[in-house]
């Protein structure tokens, strides 16, 4: 059965919680075997968990925290502003602010994410 | 040519001003011939022009203001929030904020729109 709105929700919080407290398997593990991810927009979207992995992975070690902006979820998906801050050492970070869209499978998995960004919305600081 | 991060954001304002202060036929014309519109997520597309002038038409002729809070635009692509108040007559307002989709083709016509958003989320005032 297609997650309710309210689980939609739920599973966006989580996703970010992961991502800021987690490690890269952490967040692969909230992904479907198949999954896609396309960050940003307009890159060849990378499929399934070994390439999740390795993409996650990639920022694992960096502190950094999220904050969830908006939420709409409807029909099993949904569409996301969130903030995340990067802390690059020495006082500096990077802030981002991507808007994604996201599907979930009846389980509650990610079976895919779309981040709208670009590198101009970047604000390092 | 795939439009610029400028020109999409420019026709996603473009957008929102015509819904707010045109007629249907005219937000039709910011539409791409083959274009699909799934308003919300979830329901059967849209596809074609007559169709989407006739969902436009439905509200045509409400008073309303829109507003663009949050835009990130990459690849001919668009993800949006933004405000749309409807004056109901008598005092009453509807208030939504869904959260948009939209694809362009490379004359800067809509290809695509999905527009997230649940019952849950209208405010009636």
């Amino acid at each position: 059965m297609t997650l309710s709105n309210d689980d939609v929700a739920a599973r966006v919080h989580r996703y970010l919680e992961t991502v800021a407290n987690g490690t890269a398997d952490d967040v692969t593990a909230l992904y479907a075997p198949e999954a896609t991810v396309e960050d940003p927009v307009g890159s060849d979207p990378l499929q399934g968990l070994e390439a999740i992995r390795a993409f996650y992975a990639t920022f694992e070690s960096l502190p950094k925290t999220t904050e969830l902006v908006t939420v709409r979820a409807v029909a099993g998906q949904a569409a996301f502003h969130f903030r995340i801050v990067v802390d690059l050492g020495g006082g500096a970070t990077s802030t981002m602010e991507p808007l994604e869209v996201m599907t979930f499978d009846d389980d509650g998995l990610i079976t895919s994410m779309r981040a709208f960004w670009a590198e101009s919305d970047l604000v390092m600081a």
